[in-house]
């Protein structure tokens, strides 16, 4: 991590300095916070927007180095996001323990599950599993696809009061008489682990301001983009996909580490043009393999957050999940590609715990 | 506006059904407000996002028109912000007169003004000159570069509590011993006129929510954009500059109307290669001609937000205003450029009063 830090402070050092905004001698800090829990990531807790915003006419003619030649080095390697993300849980379990062998006490966890759906069980069960291997606490509400909205702002408000409780996650989707909106705003602003109310959305996008909490999976996406070694400065990425949860604060988030960004979605012509411009390509639609080889561009690398069920009589369940992009044809032309199952599905996961660890130390004074 | 409406929701049905998603006989209806104070504008008061992103394998060969034969039809046409901003000033009267002999109120705007700055003081007397054109009361509190934060948020507090005020302004940028965030986040979010909030920010850009305020400048580049005849959706747009009140939700608003966005900014790598696959490229980086004829798209819309001061002795002022793109080149490959002056600069004042306006329309319960 500190390597990773002294890089982004000497990157944007570099900046200023050769548009001669910095006195000789003066050294940028920028603000990246360190604390235990950071230990665990390679990401900083946040990525100040507030180098400033400078241009000059040297902007025409670049001098960034050429990280494709880079990017190449290591074609077609697979990016293991289980591994990463069980690294991850080590850390956060070693918190945790550290946590409740100081001030006895742990994170806790409640998660609001309505309905059947059978993809959201599966993932509600791996969020409890992680939660029993890191030592948060765990509280499910469950309820019936027909409930009504009351019902579930009861069972929010009752979390939102208990003070054991320092992260609250509402599965989605939600069923379709629900208003998803009234129901999210309804989550407490410092339990909100999932990052999605609107006034978090609003600074993570600003500079100058700070979000209490970066959305799971953008997160675990440029965590897992920082461990496979890419500078994201500077860097081209296309978000295909602009949904809440993912595709908007994935952009968002790129941008803060001052990517290039470009979201494609589905009024967008031609988006495997566009896509072909990215070295940062990040494809969050959710349609199964709608990203082929010839959608990327050579080196670049591919992070793949599509979790699509299709149905298959030989596995286990009836059915398998596949990603966005095609890995087979990706392989051949990235440089680096995160499969699916074992890419970001495992990093959202860990991401989810490490918010409610932050959670739970800010309401806790625990440092 | 009925027909910009109508070409919306047309556009999206098609869409739809082309994709197989609509029984036929049904039609799509999108979020596109209609009120009295909406006749001075040709954008809708909300542009949805909505209709829903569905993905499907037709995306990867579009079936689009191509749009440049027609953007070359009109070659070099001069964007006339000061005709256009006269046009909504003068609908804004009329509502603001019938809004006085129907209930005996008139709109309210309060501005801040901090410091001396030059600028400031021309945008502020700009501002004074347009709510007196219209009708709309305006207060002004100007307040020394020494001044405290709390002086400021003094003042705030009565306009925040202040019934005839319904618009409030902070005059940005702020000397730099003010925090102008804790400053902007005392403005109560009904009379952020200017939508500099994070959370109006959150909910601009956010699938299923509404923000209260779109800010002047981004609504003002789009209704020149539509008045320009400009279809919006499915085009490339790149924005220069990422600002808190013009670049970001520059981004936002375009990609609400089904742009696909990309981002430069001082850390993007060749901005001009990335700026000439623009349709609509919006200039918003504070650079003096930054932006020359090398860097548009032969036919492109190109919107300059620049407003930069430079010395000029033969000015009665001792200098004038030129903006981010060499306009005498970009005339020469784009289809249509804004002035500066005379172009984005009137179109955020027209701005502000529509949004001051709104806001006493929903403060008062007057439709």
């Amino acid at each position: 991590m500190w390597r990773r830090m002294l890089s982004v402070t000497i990157a944007g050092e570099r900046w200023l300095r050769r548009r001669n905004c910095l006195p000789s001698g003066i050294r940028v800090l920028c603000t990246l916070k360190t604390d235990h829990a950071y230990r665990s990531l390679k990401s900083p807790s946040l990525v100040s927007l507030d180098i400033p915003d400078i241009w000059d006419s040297s902007i025409v003619c670049s001098d960034f180095h050429s990280f494709q030649a880079s990017f190449n080095r290591n074609m077609g390697r697979r990016i293991d996001g289980l591994l990463v993300a069980k690294e991850i849980r080590f850390g956060i379990a070693t918190e945790v323990s550290r946590m409740k062998a100081s001030i006895g006490e742990v994170p806790g966890l409640a998660v609001i599950l309505v309905g059947q759906r059978r993809d959201s069980q599966v993932y509600v069960r791996n969020k409890i599993a992680a939660c029993e291997e890191v030592g948060i606490k765990f509280v499910l509400t469950e309820l019936p696809d027909n409930c009504t909205e009351d019902e579930i702002l009861n069972a929010l408000t009752g979390f939102n009061k208990d003070s054991s409780i320092h992260g609250i996650l509402v599965q989605l989707p939600l069923p379709r008489h629900l208003d998803e909106g009234r129901i999210l705003d309804a989550i407490r602003l410092e339990k909100d682990v999932d990052g999605v109310h609107p006034l978090n959305m609003g600074n993570l996008a600003m500079h100058g301001r700070e979000p209490l909490f970066i959305p799971c999976t953008p997160k675990g996406c440029v965590e897992l983009l920082l461990r496979s070694d890419v500078e994201i400065m500077g860097k081209r990425a296309v978000v295909i996909g602009r949904s809440n949860i993912v595709g908007l604060p994935a952009s968002l988030l790129l941008q803060r580490y001052h990517a290039t960004v470009s979201i494609v979605h589905p009024f967008t012509k031609n988006p495997e043009n566009i896509a072909r411009e990215a070295d940062i390509l990040v494809a969050a639609a959710g349609v199964p393999n709608v990203v082929r080889g010839s959608w990327i561009k050579p080196g670049a690398i591919v992070i793949d957050v599509g979790t699509n069920p299709i149905e298959d009589p030989s596995c286990e369940n009836g059915y398998r999940l596949i990603g966005d992009v095609c890995y087979e044809e990706a392989v051949k032309v990235a440089s680096a590609v995160t499969p699916v199952p074992g890419g970001v599905g495992p990093m959202t996961v860990a991401m989810l715990l490490f918010n409610t660890l932050e959670s739970a130390r800010r309401a806790l004074s625990f440092i």
